[in-house]
């Protein structure tokens, strides 16, 4: 098996580690008025461990992920990881317009956090820039303080029911694309399906790769990546196997209507195929041919990156994820190089495919 | 060509049109309110003939869909139409639970209309069913009232904001199956997606797609087709190419999650195959391989139905719609067998596959 880059390993925190990286003036919203990342799911997940692999919890109390131990025992070693991209766990992105400043704020803690206690503690685990949407000069203002740090990669939003095509997140978009920075957006429970949350979990479960169907089509006809040609996006945690559907039939609207948006200028798959990735998580039950033919549907090879999704409950191995008589060319591009080329802020090793 | 079944016939009253149907009592809501059919979408058609082909409306002024002749002379004469399946335009079951005792009347005067004018006046057209979905009770003294006609075919249910696997919908599929008429749920102007309406119509309507896996999903958790196994489904006006996604998608959930909905004996693949079907309009640019290759993944050449969507502005040619150099056999599946199949109660000629 080739070295492996995952892109969307979740880091994180309780509330209550990132007070030491948060400014005292806002202690007190933690402390005193208890505020919690908001949450419109309106069940938890049906399983023994939650959200988590139930053996991804470190056995005191805190949540899977929160432990760099079993990361690197459950995932960096055991897979021989030889990059993983940190996707955080504070979605302030998908929360409402409500206390914008301190969430802003604490955004940035959280990014101190993950920088001092997961970048720059395993050279394996490159970082992203979490940022509040509904503070695009902040937002701006984050990217800009953090940009330089060779081991951050991303800027990494969350999913909640705003699409991010609208022009007041264009600033976030061209500030990643000026620093080189992958924008990725992430699935999050405040992501609603188009008739709301559903009766069950695996309803609204099965239909989450309607908001990434949304926010592309949102970039696309808004013009995102028109105004930012080298911009690069990837969607994280909605899978890939809407891809083709997606490409057809944007392309038939855009042929049909794009008098509307004469700012798009190239038909929606082609800006796909040259400005967007999918994370392959969560990936369904493939036989070799089957995967093959759809990687064929979209007419690029270099689109789909694997991950992990580390530690939640339906977390892919790289070991089973891909069908086991995959095309060793293919699989080499979804487990490694897709991503290396993707990310080029990775050090050259990694781009060059060599084992860690 | 083979002999065409069209899945999806517009025909259009006015409200006024209605008003011989209608019960007195119930005048005054159009005559004095102003009563007007509920619409959600914050944008016109960008076209030169608004949600019409400009060449359907009748030039006196009424909307397009309102004049038989036209209708003869665009759709059932010129293409060899051996069935029209009319699926109206009165979609009260889109809109809010608002005055629910009028619109109860109202779908009841446009059902007579329907078959007074439409129904009764050219044998290759049969009717639909409208039903006010806010009052299940209603709807199902509805369906009784006129499931006899040998012509009615369907119930039609307008896609609004609501799931449809809901239980207090399922009087009304109980309904439908015990009569043998199939439901087809169909798109509206009501409908949202998972991120709203969007600022564009171009996104909203590449969207559209998406209610229709939104039901399929509500539908197949909630236990509608295993607790009425002789029912069947057609989805009108979302296409098909999402098709193999939602199967892939929906079968890797329920096999992770079927202990939250036990009641879900079959894979959701399966109950597709056996329960629904798709009527074909809004249909890409395929080529025949690339058409071929996607019916061979839903792993059955049984589930899509032509349609046209005639009158609207992005009307189908059964002449066009297909590629042309497609398997014959496919094509005649298509265009004609898989709605014979799925609409039992046309007559033998219809089901038999003879010209008309």
């Amino acid at each position: 098996m080739p070295a492996v880059i995952d892109t969307d390993i979740h880091e994180v925190a309780t509330i209550e580690d990132l007070l030491p990286y948060l400014p005292s003036v806002w202690h007190k919203y933690v402390t005193d008025y208890g505020w919690k990342p908001e949450e419109r799911l309106p069940y938890t997940q049906p399983t023994a461990g939650g959200l988590d692999r139930a053996d991804a919890k470190p056995g005191d109390g805190r949540p899977g992920g929160s432990d760099l131990g079993l990361l690197r025992e459950q995932v960096l070693d055991l897979y021989d990881v030889e990059a993983g991209i940190l996707t955080g766990w504070l979605n302030v992105s998908s929360t409402q317009e409500s206390w914008v400043e301190f969430k802003t704020a604490l955004v940035s803690a959280y990014n101190d956090w993950e920088i001092a206690n997961w970048v720059e503690r395993d050279e394996r685990l490159y970082g992203s820039i979490h940022v509040n949407p509904w503070d695009a000069d902040g937002a701006v203002r984050e990217i800009e303080r953090l940009a330089d740090h060779p081991r951050i990669v991303q800027v990494t939003l969350y999913i909640g029911d705003q699409a991010y095509g609208q022009p007041r997140y264009h600033p976030i978009f061209a500030a990643a694309a000026r620093h080189g920075l992958v924008v990725g957006i992430h699935h999050s429970g405040n992501a609603p399906t188009a008739l709301g949350f559903h009766r069950y979990y695996a309803e609204w479960h099965t239909l989450v790769p309607q908001v990434f169907m949304s926010q592309a089509v949102s970039l696309i006809f808004n013009g995102v990546f028109e105004a930012y040609p080298e911009l690069k996006v990837i969607l994280v945690e909605g899978g890939f196997s809407y891809v083709p559907h997606l490409m057809w039939h944007a392309d038939q609207q855009w042929t049909e209507l794009r008098h509307e948006t004469p700012w798009v200028k190239r038909p929606p798959s082609r800006i796909i195929r040259e400005q967007m990735r999918f994370a392959s998580q969560p990936i369904e039950e493939f036989t070799p041919a089957q995967l093959e033919t759809l990687i064929g549907q979209m007419e690029s090879d270099e689109l789909v990156c694997f991950s992990s999704d580390y530690p939640h409950w339906d977390f892919d191995s790289p070991l089973e994820a891909l069908p086991h008589r995959l095309d060793p060319g293919l699989r080499q591009k979804i487990l490694h190089d897709n991503a290396a080329a993707l990310y080029a802020r990775l050090p050259a090793r990694a781009s060059a495919g060599m084992p860690a």
